[in-house]
């Protein structure tokens, strides 16, 4: 038998033993002992949308028509110039600055976006340029997308919450987090938040409480970070300005994602980041220039391959995805409505009529929320996928201190509508041991 | 005029305020303000073998062959199942383990490798998982490729040098450096270097060197980063057996990269990390296990797309890919003799026929080094692209400490064999300003 070197605890960053590193890993243990249970559980697109085959030929486009000349010996190597090493933010920053400009209403200059692996790597770059001196805090809304506070306490960067809900976002309690940390000689420099069907609250941010909000930051000189991972995903109303193109939206740094609108396995995502930094007395540099920096030591580059059929697919779409977008969309909104649907018809009622379980009504994203009479965790989570052979995620995993909810996440972007129905009249016959007769 | 943010010194990591990052930046300027000199610096492979359009269709025989067990629903939607989310360290971890143990007899189980976004996020999981306490400090051979040190500091760690050249690692400097640390309360963890034709010294360690650096790391109870990215372009001897193949090998952790075997654009590399570690009293993980929460952190996973790539070339070539290579090392082999060959005849001579400058010969690599008689830098540098038409990259640039030398990196990867010999011949004309008369 070889040799093992066996390593101690004391040599392994205990940030990895974070709880919320752990939840993900029961989530799809359960997923693995219970196959056969309808998940309720992953914030995945559909597949059936993905259409790999028709998207490869968009490299060729991207050749044809992209502009190359960011590219090392281009004119000599056409596709073959894609395989080097390349520019650290990427080589389709002018074709995203077009998409922004048409799809969100947010004017960016091309090279003040960084090109990235996914919006995760966005926020790394968020992470390690602004948050990098002791003292500094990184804010997220709480409950969030657990990936910027895991991220942040992977690289030892303190995460502090501010309360939100399917509602809104907490400005009071932001304001004395901010206030508080201040008087302990801390210094709030991010808020993380998503303003558009958020996950997991589906939380839509009105444009007042967006104008609010903008405010706010600037009274504080916080940075906003917004993620538009779910904006093109509105089923009952037309898509709000996202805080970056609003007044006082120098203070936004935007991440997006193609992930939700091509498919998750490009890693395609982008910040940005056209802030000013002084560099040196009288010298400045763009936020994005300072990211590359920090992305030349995690990545060096975003595969070019990838950059390129999202560059192809831009290029043939006249820059604007909302078209391209649509099938999935009408899939995602229908299975949206057949979960709502089969809660109104399933979810057990008072002899009086009355709902002694709750649920939001998103107007778009990929989630809804369930408010349940007691806490509920992964003892009750394993129980449900045994018994009635459904999934769903506990709202504990998203919140920053991990504490029991009431709550429940679940997802209708991967599932079909009857699956949906299927997947609520299974829970609503769990949901039965919760009611008191 | 849009409000511009102006963020002050204060809101950005010192980190990226190192000389380290500005270096890299500065060569590229000089490359851009004389397009028309011969370029000795990249350390690129060439663009001429990467086939791209032969390369792509190498997925659709990864759908057709792979294992895509490991993929969600691959059964139901083929290639696109590569698409979606997918495990975080990689679907063609078994694949990398096969092609270990045929072209560098190294033993590795397909679930102990990370698929990575290239070397470098791997160099960061390393340091990530395994120097995330207070004290802790990543060692380096000094100079090294910057990547590894530059990480460090980004992400917060200390990073110590150790000594080394063209002829060798100062094991005794090695030795002091672990002792002086822990005499400090310190603990040196890692110590990162590249066994074959390293960047930039052009070492590479005899059997007998690897054996004591192995038994020097298990007294000083040391993990060995073992980076292999140069490994298949020996020239003038057979390959060594890599550090992780000898015995000891168990501490070490081994870095690949398909940058330089099949083409940087495709950000693919991976960790053999398969040590064990203890999560709780009488529970042990792989370190592979602890990376993959880091990883899904970091970049959440690497493009299966690319991997596929890389997992159909696999399983094309059974496995091996000596042969693939091939055309690129006789390529890079042919361009290093003419390097040597020109620097034999055009590098100045004293009157009595000496050399006051010097140059290695490496059996091997991408790289020599040339030693002039007083230290040279980015002024040198610039005069020298200037006056004479060929660029190189200054020594000082992969030291720790920025520390003027008076040797210079010539890569010989990049150029032709004329383009190379030409490169030496405008180089030796520079090099008359160096000779005392």
């Amino acid at each position: 038998m070889e040799p093992i070197v066996q390593l101690g605890t004391e040599h392994v960053n205990p940030a990895l033993s974070d709880p919320a590193l752990g939840v993900m890993n029961f989530l799809n243990q359960v997923a693995m002992q219970f196959p056969q249970a309808i998940s309720l559980a992953p914030g995945r697109p559909p597949e059936e949308h993905f259409a790999i085959g028709a998207t490869l030929p968009y490299i060729e486009r991207f050749v044809r028509e992209g502009d190359l000349t960011q590219l090392h010996k281009a004119d000599r190597h056409g596709i073959d110039s894609l395989g080097q090493y390349g520019r650290t933010n990427g080589v389709i920053g002018g074709l995203i600055a077009r998409l922004l400009r048409r799809d969100e209403g947010i004017l960016a200059a091309g090279n003040d976006i960084v090109v990235t692996i996914g919006a995760q790597e966005a926020m790394c770059l968020c992470l390690l340029t602004l948050c990098g001196r002791p003292g500094d805090v990184a804010l997220t809304v709480d409950p969030a997308y657990i990936g910027m506070a895991g991220a942040a306490r992977l690289l030892g960067i303190d995460v502090v919450g501010v309360p939100c809900s399917d509602t809104g976002i907490d400005l009071h309690a932001l304001e004395k987090t901010v206030q508080d940390l201040a008087r302990l000689g801390r210094r709030a420099r991010v808020l993380y938040l998503c303003s558009d069907h958020a996950n997991p609250t589906g939380l839509t941010l009105s444009v007042s409480e967006r104008r609010r909000l903008l405010q706010a930051a600037q009274s504080l000189d916080l940075l906003l970070i917004e993620d538009g991972a779910y904006s093109y995903f509105c089923y009952d109303t037309q898509p709000l300005p996202p805080l970056k193109s609003l007044e006082g939206g120098e203070r936004v740094i935007y991440l997006g994602s193609f992930a939700k609108t091509v498919f998750p396995g490009l890693r395609m995502g982008y910040v940005v980041a056209g802030q000013r930094v002084a560099v040196a007395v009288g010298e400045s540099a763009s936020l994005a220039d300072e990211m590359s920096k920090a992305k030349s030591l995690l990545s060096v580059n975003t595969p070019a391959l990838m950059q390129a059929v999202v560059g192809g697919l831009l290029l043939a779409h006249d820059c604007s995805l909302r078209d391209y977008v649509q099938p999935r969309v009408r899939a995602i909104h229908a299975s949206r409505d057949a979960m709502l649907a089969a809660l109104d018809k399933y979810a057990p009622r008072r002899a009086d009529g009355s709902r002694p379980i709750t649920w939001t009504r998103p107007s778009g994203g990929f989630f809804l929320t369930v408010t349940m009479p007691r806490p509920i965790g992964n003892a009750e989570l394993l129980d449900c996928a045994k018994r009635y052979g459904v999934t769903w995620t506990p709202m504990s995993y998203f919140l920053l201190d991990q504490s029991p909810s009431p709550q429940l996440r679940l997802s209708f972007s991967y599932v079909t509508p009857d699956e949906a129905a299927e997947g609520i009249r299974r829970l609503a016959a769990w949901m039965q041991h919760f009611i008191d007769i």
